[in-house]
């Protein structure tokens, strides 16, 4: 295919878009390969589409290679699946919702795991259907409350979605470990460095999940690796908890006046000045903090976290532990006695004692520890307080912020902390949708037993700004072949009509021989603004007919490494062909 | 590729599906290839998906070969574009609207003319970068107030939507022949028998406007065509006006009492009773209808139709004629003493009349034309009253039915009726979305112009419906190779395993070959249900591999001739192919 620079809808800018906050965005935007249509939603240009469409026959192909079948669902769906989950409710705000004319309630689709369901349900009823993946690549909508970085994350974005069924568990085993090697083979193909991390599966409910991230700077998920290998989201990260103490002997607690102690420095600067020889630290005390956990039907409730005080909640983690309810700020304390402001101590709390508040605490408060903590009354706080026998609680939570340094849960070492971007998710949701949508086969001996499932996405539309952003340079956008827009830049310069002659003869024979050939056929643009289009545009291979045509050569230049060569004008094509082939 | 029917995601039902009315919607559910997902909306699966692919690779071969290039916009459009050129409103209950978790207000694309406009204006801005033509095949969005006929009016579906952008009149001119050009080679290639129907534009606006309708009978719209070739959709059929008749010398206009006739039939007979000799018809009737159109702006108006008493009001004519308005009932006489009902005259209507009511009339309504009529008093008619000497007109309206037997406009001949379905449509658009948003370039003299735009659609999703609706026979569907989802469908028979050998290497053998080959290699199935399978499938060439087998020789059967052969097991892939390649 021959795309001619004089015809293409093509405008390439020298300014940085004013909105645009990652150089992925800037570079896309600049080199005219998206243009900003609407809040969150972005119009793909013809080199865009291009590269979409190649990121797209990419991730056809291996779901393909890897069994599943292709289908395609409405993006405008009925209420009532999504009702019968919860996730009409559950996705809030992010929820596009909209009624017909005959006022019925309709939705955009922002994962279709219901209609999926549903639709196997519809056709499907025996063990020997089974196992089943099926997969979509369709555009998804989320009314995101800040939509950010370009495609990174728009209200308007393609995702390959797919769902496996399996009648038992170990099915799903096969079928999850079919989709994540599918993922590997993908992102190998598109040039996307990716790390394999442990998640938690928030609103989609489940039982194992893991996400493939894309590590880099614009990212906005932090997840951590530890030296051996370990690697999950933030939100999924397991404290390593210590080794419980026995309670025996240990001394009684006893409560003291701790006037002006605000907060936790103050607080163990007053511990210290009582006790200087105990070594108290922030990490010392046991800091309860209050949420009110709001839940899907609109009820309330407050939530105490006991957390070292050395440390913060980390709300996204919180979040992904309470999910569905959300979590808010929590101010009712007239209504509830028990919670003294300042000074909430664990000995009130719990949903068996008297205030019935529920208590959960860091995995790091195990039986036997001893703490500072609030007394239950303005400017005391109880020292030597021993969990499992001064206290109980209801549950250990993730809650507290994760630090690099903190101990892997494999023992493999201390944590590093990175960021990185989503760019797939593999779920095994076992039989959540299955029983809200009684999918249900008969098995082998002829009993109605329910399918379990898994889901599995990748962004389509931001894997081409993960690869823009992965792979540019000062210059400009930098393409992988494989998703490149075009094999080669074919750059024709200055005025001698020889020139543009050459590079038209050179452009038809790589045409003929199967490549995709941008080329610079404008008459009247300087040489200077052709090469900086050549580079902001970013395809692999560079050619220049020029003023060496006179001595017989053109240059052959590689966009990644910069090399370059002189190579004859008598068998250019061949040559080109080889550098493009590898 | 090698499709197997074992682990394909397919359930053929035996029974037509309560809601289809049409056989292609039948067959479509029947064979497995769509699947109803939501009112109006459809999932496709995977044989289904593979046809509209088929077809959109087509539709895009065909606009690349042409020069257009390929965008993309995203579905979930800002209101603001159209509310600038007025469609926000216009479109009425046929538009899906949203808001954001802002308030602010979208809408799902029904069609991208402003969207377009836009982005040209936001990129390009001098006559030196037309003509241009870009598209997209994108999902749209409309709220249809019956769905029917599966995907032939849904609700979402797909279209390629292209639009050109000249700075002159000639260049409008080329880029329209050449979209027109464009469709009827992508129409020829997908097998699908069409006519080219001049049209009226409709809300579009615009000047000129051919539709590519695809002749069926289960076709919405209705055209007429002449023995001359003269094509038009029925609300763009021009009438052909009489001749006017000199007024001098022709009698008087007098009142004469006509109690009891409610009817024009009633009407015709007291009027031949009172003047026996003067061969009255209905045709001598002036017959003056009232509506009242409600504008885009709410205001509603009452409008006068005189059209001969022959004839009835088409309100889809009328509706096309006085778009954007709409036509309602008229009701409130009450309001408007000057329209008596059942006897109103065109005596006392017209802007400029002191009833101040729009009084348009029928083109056969010519000067010098004598009509028997309303008197404006109950009971009463006048007779001899002349067009153009008793009575004026604001103007003419296509409002009158057309009728087969009805003279062509070009003077071939009589029109004949034929029902068809809307499978492409071209529009010259002038400057209306141009002017509205503002869309200039500079011209040669450094001058701005503005911009001229046509606007081209294709129904893809549709498409797939009407190719199944007119090659489908009795026993199921019959897919042109063009667009079938495999090229073979091999049907393996028996519980012989040398037959499943056999069938798998031949299938290996034509895979290899690069055919799509759909594999019946179910063990357990009886060669009844599998050859009824292949009939509903409708796969172009079917295969089997069965009984004959032991005789060294297999069944090739074309699906739309029935003409089978028996071809030697040895050298049966090369057969296949000759058969498949033609």
């Amino acid at each position: 295919m021959l795309l001619r620079m004089s015809t293409l809808f093509l405008r390439t800018l020298r300014d940085d878009p004013a909105d645009a906050e990652v150089p992925s965005h800037r570079l896309l935007v600049r080199g005219g390969y998206i243009r900003r249509a609407a809040p969150g939603g972005f119009t793909w240009l013809p080199l865009g589409w291009r590269v979409y469409r190649n990121v797209e026959r990419v991730v056809r192909e291996e779901m393909d290679a890897m069994g599943a079948q292709e289908v395609h669902f409405p993006a405008l769906l009925p209420r009532e699946p999504y009702e019968a989950t919860g996730r009409w409710t559950e996705y809030g705000d992010n929820l596009f919702r909209l009624q017909d004319r005959k006022g019925a309630d309709f939705l955009l689709g922002p994962t279709h795991e219901e209609m999926f369901t549903l639709l196997v349900k519809d056709l499907y009823g025996s063990y020997k259907d089974l196992p089943l993946s099926i997969y979509q690549i369709q555009t998804k909508y989320r009314d995101e409350a800040r939509p950010r970085a370009g495609l990174f994350r728009g209200r308007e974005f393609v995702m390959k979605d797919s769902y496996s069924f399996d009648v038992d568990d170990a099915g799903q085993d096969a079928s999850y470990a079919a989709h994540r090697e599918a993922y590997t083979r993908i992102f190998d193909r598109l040039g996307l460095e990716y790390v394999i991390v442990s998640a938690t599966s928030g609103a989609m409910g489940g039982s194992r999940s893991e996400e493939f991230l894309h590590p880099t700077a614009v990212g906005e998920d932090t997840f951590v690796r530890s030296p051996g290998g370990y690697a999950a989201n933030v939100e999924a990260v397991t404290t390593v908890a210590p080794a419980e103490i026995p309670v025996d002997g240990l001394p009684a607690a006893h409560v003291e006046d701790t006037p002006d102690t605000p907060t936790i420095e103050t607080l163990v600067a007053v511990a210290t000045e009582l006790f200087p020889d105990a070594g108290y630290t922030a990490a010392s005390t046991l800091k309860n903090v209050v949420v009110q956990l709001r839940h899907p039907d609109g009820t309330a409730e407050p939530l105490v976290i006991g957390i070292p005080g050395d440390r913060e909640v980390d709300t996204k983690r919180l979040e992904a532990q309470v999910s569905p309810a959300e979590v808010e700020p929590f101010t009712d304390f007239a209504a509830h006695p028990a919670l003294v402001k300042g000074y909430i101590g664990p000995q009130v709390l719990g949903a068996d004692s008297d205030s019935g508040i529920r208590y959960l605490v860091d995995p790091r408060v195990v039986i036997g520890s001893r703490w500072i903590t609030g007394a239950n009354e303005a400017g005391k706080h109880v020292f030597d307080l021993v969990a499992g026998r001064d206290f109980t609680w209801d549950g250990t939570v993730e809650a507290a912020e994760v630090r690099a340094g903190d101990p892997a849960p494999d023992g493999s070492g201390p944590l590093e902390l990175a960021r990185g971007v989503e760019m797939g998710h593999v779920f095994a949701l076992g039989r959540k949708y299955a029983d809200a949508l009684d999918l249900k086969v008969l098995d082998e001996n002829g009993k109605l037993v329910t399918v379990t499932m898994g889901s599995y996405g990748i962004g389509v539309s931001r894997a081409v700004a993960a690869i823009a952003e992965s792979t540019h340079d000062e210059l400009g956008l930098v393409w992988p072949r494989e998703v490149a827009p075009a094999d080669v830049h074919l750059v024709a310069t200055g005025k001698d009509a020889a020139v543009f002659t050459a590079a038209e003869a050179l452009a038809g024979e790589l045409v003929a021989a199967g490549l995709t050939v941008l080329y610079d056929d404008r008459p009247k643009v300087s040489p200077g603004v052709k090469f900086k289009d050549a580079e902001l545009l970013g395809m692999p291979t560079i050619v220049t007919v020029g003023r060496g045509l006179a001595e017989g050569v053109l240059e052959l230049r590689d966009r990644a490494t910069g090399d370059r060569q002189d190579i004859p004008v008598d068998g250019a094509a061949a040559a080109v062909l080889a550098a493009v082939r590898g």
